[in-house]
C-alpha cells in the first residue's frame, strides 16, 4: 500500500464530485488534496475523462511541481496548484473549473459583488477578480506565474486565503480552496450558485446595491468563528 | 413509539423534495411540520446533508423555539418558524430554500409583478419582498426578528398569510408556507417558477404590464373559494 | 373493452411526455387526444399528478364539453379543447403547458419573431401572440372563450390553423395541436425551444433582424408540402 | 461483414452523444464519420428518433452526395457534409445541431468574440459567423451550397479548416468538424459552453473586451501544435 493512498483516494472522490456537481465539460477542471507533512500533493492527470479516473492514477506532486510518483502527466495547471499549497501552509485542497457563471464573471473582469445572505454566509467581501497578468509573465512559467497572480491579487485587496476560499482569475476561470479536497470543490459549487444569483440580481435590478454590513457580519458569523451556531 | 413521529415523517418527506424539484444546493434549505395541538414541530437539523437524513433526525421543537426532542441541534433558522407558528394558527407547515430565482428577485429587494395566469392561479397581488430589518434587530435575536419582518411586510401591505402564502425577505431568500409541510414545499416550487418567468417577461418586455384585474380574479377563484372548479 | 381505449391510451402516452421533456411543473398542463368519428375526446383528469396517471383515468368528454365517460373531473380548460376539436375538423390532439420560455413571451404579450430556420422547418410565420379577451368574456364562459380568443387570433392574422399549430395566449400561456396528440406534444416542445432562442437571440444582438423570406419559403419545403424531403 | 462498418459504428457512436451531451432536440442534428480512402461517409438517416438508431441504419454516401448504401433516406444535411469532406482533405467528421446557444448566436449573425482562456483553449480567433446566402443560392441546391457558404466564409476571414474547427451558418445553427465524428461532437459541445459564456460575458458586463493576445497564444499552444502539454 503506497503511502500516498490517502491523498489519493481523497482527489479522486472531490475530482468525481465535480461533473455530479455541474461544473465541467469534459476535463475542463482538476482539484488536488495535499498532506502538508509529506510536502505532496494528489492531482487529477492531464486530459484524462473523469470516467476512467481511478484513485490509482491520481499523480504524486511536491510543492515545487515536480512528479514523484505517478505513470501520467499531471494536470496542466499543476504548478499553480504548488505554488498555492507552498505558500498557504493550512489549506488541504484546491479545486479549479471553467463552470459556466463564474467563468463568464472572470471573463467580465469584474468582482463578484455581495448582494445577498448566501454569498455572506461564505464570505464577507466581494469574490475578486484577479486583473490579468502581464505579457512577460504569460510567456513565462504561465501557470507558475497564475499562482502568484491569485495571491498578489488577495495581497493587494487586504484579502486572507484562509477567510476568503475562492477566487476568479480575470479572463480564465475560478480557483477555490480549503482545508480539504472536498471543501475546496463545495466552495467550486457555492461559487457557481453566488455568480449564477449575482449575475441575476443586476438582471432583475440594474440599481441593487450591496448588503448591508450588519447582514455581512450576522450571516458569516452564523457559520464562522467563535459564536458559529450552524451544523452539529 | 414516538408521539412525534407523524410530524417527524411529515418533515422528512417534505425536506426530500427540495433537492428532488431543485431547489437546493448542498444543505442550503429547511421544511417543518407542525402539529398545533401538541405545539411543537418537527424540522431539519442543521447542515446536515440531505442524502443523511432520516425521519428520526428531525428535530422537536415548541412554539418559542426550544427544543423539546432531538440529538442534533435543529435548523439555524428554527427561531423563524416557531415565530410564525405561534402568532398564525391555521399554516400547518414552513418551507425555506435559497433557491435560484426567487433568492434574486429577494436581492433585488423587489416584489414580483403578477404578469400571468400561472402567477394568478395561487395569488391576486405582486408576491411581497419584505425590506431588511434595521441594524439593531439584525444585532438582536437575528432569526426571531425574522419571523416579524415576515408578518410586518404582510400587515404593512394589507395581505393575510392565509391568502399569501410565500414571501421573499430582502436581501435574503423566499419563506413560504401552507396547511402542510407538503403544501409549503409546493408553493416553494411555484414561487421559484413564477420568479424565472417575471424575469423573463421583463426580458423580453420591459413594458409588460400587470395582468388586469378580471382575470388575476377568474384565476384565482378557478382554484380556490367556493366556485373552484380545479382539481377533484 | 372500451370503445374509448384508443384515445385513453393516446392521451394518457401524450400526456406523460409532458414531464420528461421539461415542459410541466406540476399538473400544470394537459393534453387531449380526439376521434372525429367518435366526436369524443380523452383528456388529462384535472389536478392529478402525472405519477398516478393510468390511460383509464383518462376523461371522455364530447366536443360540447360534456363528460360522456369516467369518474374524474375533466382538466378545467377541457371547454377550449371542445372548442377546438368543433371547429377544426382535421386536428386529434391539442397540448397544454405553462412551458418556462413560451409562457414569458406569452406574458411579455409580444408574438415571437422568426430568426432563423429551427423556426422556419415548423411555420413561416410570426408564433402569433393572442391579446387578452375582454373582461365580460373572462367573467362568462372563460375557457369556453378561451378557445374562440385562439380562433380569433388566428383569423385575424389570415393564419389557418393547418399550417400555424402553435398560439401564445396573451398572459396566460401556450397551446399547441396537430393531426394527433403525440404531435401536439412535439409541438409544444418546438414552440419552448422555438422562445427560448428568440429570448437569446434578442438577448446577443437587439437590432436582430426576422429570417428572409427565401430561408423561410426554403425550410418550410423542406419539412413539409409536396417537394418534401425530411424524414422517411 | 460491410467494409462500412467501421464508420458506422463510429457514426452511430458519435451521433448517439447529441442527445446524452444536451445538443439536440428531437432529430435536431446529424453527425457523420468518413473514410478518405474509400471516399465516402456514414451519415445519420433522415428524422430517425436517437432511441431507434443502430449502425446499421447510418447511411453510405459518397463525396458527390450520392448514396452508395442503406435503405434510409441519409439527413437532409447530406450534401453539405459532402461538399465539406470533398474540400478538406483531412477531416474525418462532422456534426450538426442546432444547440440552445450556439444556435442563437447564429439568429444574431453575430461572431462569438474571444472573451477567454476555454475558448483560446481551442481556437484563436472569434467563431467566425457565416453571412445568409443570396437567394439564387437558396433557391438553388440549398444544402450543397451551405457547403460552399461555409467554405468562403472561412476563406474570406483567411481562416483554415484544420484551425478553426467550428462556425455558425447565419440564420440557421452551428456546423462543427474534426479528425474523426468523436472530435466534431466534441467541438459542438465545446462551442455551445463558449456561445453561453461569451452570452453572459456582454450581460454582466457591456464593455468586455476581447482576451489579449498573448493569452490567447499561450493557451491555444497549451493544447496545440509541438509545444503542448496538456492531454497524455
Amino acid at each position: 500500500m503506497s503511502k500516498y493512498q490517502h491523498i489519493q483516494e481523497e482527489a479522486y472522490a472531490a475530482n468525481m464530485q465535480l461533473p455530479k456537481l455541474g461544473l465541467v465539460l469534459f476535463t475542463f477542471g482538476n482539484v488536488s488534496a495535499a498532506d502538508k507533512d509529506l510536502g505532496v500533493f494528489a492531482i487529477k492527470p492531464s486530459g484524462v475523462p473523469y470516467e476512467k479516473l481511478t484513485p490509482g492514477k491520481m499523480v504524486i506532486v511536491d510543492f515545487e511541481g515536480t512528479t514523484v510518483k505517478g505513470k501520467l502527466r499531471p494536470s496542466s495547471d499543476t504548478k499553480t496548484h504548488a505554488v498555492l499549497y507552498k505558500h498557504w501552509p493550512t489549506i488541504g485542497g484546491i479545486s479549479h473549473t471553467h463552470s459556466t457563471y463564474a467563468t463568464a464573471w472572470a471573463q467580465s473582469l469584474r468582482d463578484i459583488p455581495i448582494f445577498g445572505t448566501t454569498h455572506a454566509d461564505h464570505n464577507t467581501v466581494d469574490i475578486p477578480c484577479a486583473p490579468p497578468m502581464d505579457d512577460t509573465m504569460i510567456r513565462g512559467d504561465y501557470e507558475y506565474e497564475t499562482g502568484f497572480q491569485i495571491m498578489n491579487c488577495l495581497k493587494q485587496k487586504g484579502l486572507n486565503y484562509e477567510e476568503v476560499e475562492m477566487i476568479l482569475v480575470g479572463n480564465h476561470a475560478p480557483f477555490t480552496w480549503g482545508k480539504s479536497a472536498e471543501k475546496a470543490v463545495y466552495n467550486s459549487a457555492v461559487l457557481e450558485s453566488i455568480a449564477q444569483m449575482a449575475w441575476l440580481t443586476e438582471q432583475i435590478n440594474p440599481e441593487a446595491g450591496r448588503l448591508k454590513d450588519a447582514l455581512i457580519k450576522k450571516h458569516f458569523e452564523r457559520k464562522h468563528g467563535p459564536g458559529s451556531y450552524y451544523g452539529q
